[in-house]
């Protein structure tokens, strides 16, 4: 895949070097002389990766990123650091202030374009996370979800059957993070490796073949999004770049520089938890819009668009749906002579008993007020009205609790059921005949269930 | 990137040819004997790619093809048709029956490689969106989004600049889509290219790139997402593999085939359409989260979590923020006389005179029953009471109009507005002041707007 590249450099030759050599594989090459430009270019034009030089004057590299990172408007923006050869403090710095890579110059060419094409498949997912996310804020008000975090006490499986290696890298790591060794996957508790945050594959295994082990943990459903370092031997460049190609996050060569292992490994870490957080921030808005605040039950709208595609299967074929609309009893009253505070406690209890009284199939649903919705797929009639029975006695039959002192108070409910297996029926006339149900029971004297009339 | 790649063929020999070379580029490679089996595994291993011979006793290629891609749960795993070679009418028959793309045997192991890796990342995309849109269903009941829609009638950009080459293949799509050339790009509507589902980019053209021309559309942020059908000369093998390597999502030999073209235009039109309707989904569903049903104004979940962000930003030294709760008069009345329905009319009035009295950054919101809350982030209280005044005046000045014979009927409103402006303050003590003041209002008469004492 291609992708746009932001090249910082303030020595205009450099520019055109990288410009030249990144054009020529198809990228579409942005460019910024100094870090108060690049600084600019990045909030304007959201580049897919930034290539900073770390000797700037003015701003340098180091300072630069530092900034791109802490507004959240770039700081989800991979950032590889260009250093002179043999500077391991910059390449470390550079690390700990938020680059996500570095290169050395002279620049190999090829793992340049391997860095790239890593990290911009991180951006691309990212983007498409944010763009929905951004959905559910609307506005800017709130501020984006912050890509820096500390990037710390991560559960880290190291996959190296070299037992001293192994030892030596969990020694290291258990500095900062929660390191576990193969042999040791027994501790990682209840979770199991749905816990893990990293994996670490030595890919100079000789009970396995490091890389294809990194194929598969990528390619299977339960672990496809974990991120993986690699730890390949200094003179094995092919395998590292294959790696990269395989869908490895990132890797280090051995022998090891303890320093470099422990800034990676936060690095990836940061980056993980920032896509899941914007993975968990999508979902929770997802819920949010098929729920009741209040209850926890299913909302209004999204009981009506089951029922919805629950009467079109029937009429495609399918079986009846039965519904039951159930009414608290004199509610009220709870609220005039308790107060709403009670009235919440009430409506929260009778969810619970309600929820309780339903099989998993079944959609129990907030209709607004006091008033309740349960949607009975493939049920007939007879078997609703029981159902319907079953739950105007488990409210009637013990007290509420309502305020810190928890009173007791008697409640009651009258139920309606109804049930859609007409060629004709959509959810307005299945609700309706239910309420017309519910306001029988309510005539008959309340605490009582009612079918729709024949 | 890696991949899952379910490899169906009834001649076992065959099978384990294709495992061999996949699993060497370290796929994992899920196998199946005949058409039935495939389904079963399709459906409960969700592999990447299909690999399907189209040769088989039983469910054969095209039958196994167009089961697949007929249900919901495995209609958007991408399928590439084994034929033999040179059965031209297999291929063209394995494309109408759904499949995304064809291979003949002896397999280019280059090209199938490059297919499955183009394939796959579609899948991996379209994973991410599925598993975000699903937890706005939360359970089976109602169907997933379908894959399987008809891939007509596209807006098609056709860049090819040999005129009588660009002429021809817009006679040839005009039977099925609405394809235009270069040339006339001015008659793309009020959209503009946002109205383009899919670009067809010659590589032989002589007054630009097109490998270029594709990278570049597949790198800029507008137009990132829109598929790509390369149309490369027969013996550019590896202008065809680097296409794909660069993102174009197909491509085809010149010289062209009429149903080869029509029949891979409509299957990315197609897998367009079904990520375009994911992302669809995922957004509607997120903005239903924050949105109040009856008015299209935010709701109160969302209020709340946004009073919450600028009390935050307040006490980290930002402005004030001022509240003001407005309660329709004698509302119950409406109901009580005119119906619910009345009701809901004048509730949808009045949030249209709300909004349309606010600044772009204020927000407007409906906090339950007759009730609306506006946020006025960085306003100072003088200035909250002067555009409370003129909601009031918005609302008493015009009378509203109920029911289908649109009578007419006079409204008018209280208010109640407070300032968040204390280190303490969270959403509750700011809005509960600006509810006492609302008190007061109603004490005094209502029709009224008072601030919270000071």
């Amino acid at each position: 895949m291609t992708a746009r590249v932001l090249v910082v450099d303030d020595v205009e030759p450099n520019v055109r070097l990288l410009e030249a050599k990144l054009q020529h594989e198809y990228y579409t090459v942005i460019t910024a002389f100094s870090g108060e430009q690049a600084i600019v270019k990045a909030a304007t034009e959201n580049p897919d990766v930034i290539l900073l030089d770390v000797m700037m004057p003015g701003l340098d590299g180091f300072e630069t990123c530092k900034r791109l990172k802490a507004d959240p408007k770039t700081s989800h923006i991979p950032i590889i650091m260009v250093t002179a050869l043999d500077q391991k403090e910059d390449r470390i710095l550079g690390l700990k202030v938020g680059a996500d890579d570095f290169l050395s110059k002279p620049i190999d060419d090829v793992l340049l374009l391997a860095r790239v094409r890593s990290l911009s498949r991180f951006k691309t997912l990212s983007d498409e996370l944010r763009t929905r996310e951004a959905v559910g804020r609307r506005f800017g008000v709130i501020e984006n979800l912050h890509y820096l975090e500390d990037g710390l006490s991560a559960r880290i499986l190291i996959l190296e059957d070299d037992n001293r290696r192994g030892e030596r890298i969990k020694r290291v790591l258990a500095s900062e993070q929660r390191p576990l060794l193969m042999s040791e996957a027994n501790e990682l508790g209840p979770e199991g490796h749905a816990s893990v945050e990293l994996m670490i594959v030595s890919t100079s295994g000789t009970s396995f073949d490091g890389l294809r082990l990194a194929a598969h943990i990528r390619s299977q459903t339960a672990t496809r999004n974990l991120p993986i370092l690699a730890i390949v031997d200094n003179h094995e460049r092919d395998k590292a770049l294959r790696a990269l190609e395989l869908g490895v996050n990132d890797f280090i060569d051995r022998p090891l520089d303890e320093e470099e292992l422990l800034a990676r490994v936060k690095t990836l870490v940061r980056r993980r938890r920032y896509i899941e957080a914007l993975r968990e921030s999508v979902d929770q808005t997802m819920e949010k819009a098929v729920t009741d605040q209040l209850t926890g039950l299913h909302n209004r709208r999204y009981m009506e668009s089951q029922l919805k595609a629950l009467l079109e299967r029937m009429q495609r074929g399918g079986q009846p749906v039965s519904v039951l609309i159930a009414d608290i009893d004199h509610f009220k009253r709870v609220n005039d002579l308790f107060g709403h505070d009670a009235g919440d406690d009430v409506i929260r209890q009778f969810s619970e008993r309600l929820a309780s009284n339903f099989r998993p199939r079944d959609l129990a649903c907030r209709f607004g007020g006091e008033e309740f919705v349960v949607i009975m797929p493939d049920t007939l009639p007879e078997d609703a009205m029981q159902i319907a029975e079953r739950l105007r006695h488990s409210i009637a039959a013990a007290p509420f609790y309502i305020g810190r002192n928890r009173e007791q108070l008697e409640v009651t409910c009258s139920v309606g059921v109804s049930v859609g297996n007409q060629v004709s029926d959509i959810p307005e006339t299945v609700l309706k005949r239910a309420d017309q149900a519910l306001y029988s029971a309510k005539q008959c004297g309340r605490n009582r269930v009612m079918a729709q009339a024949a």
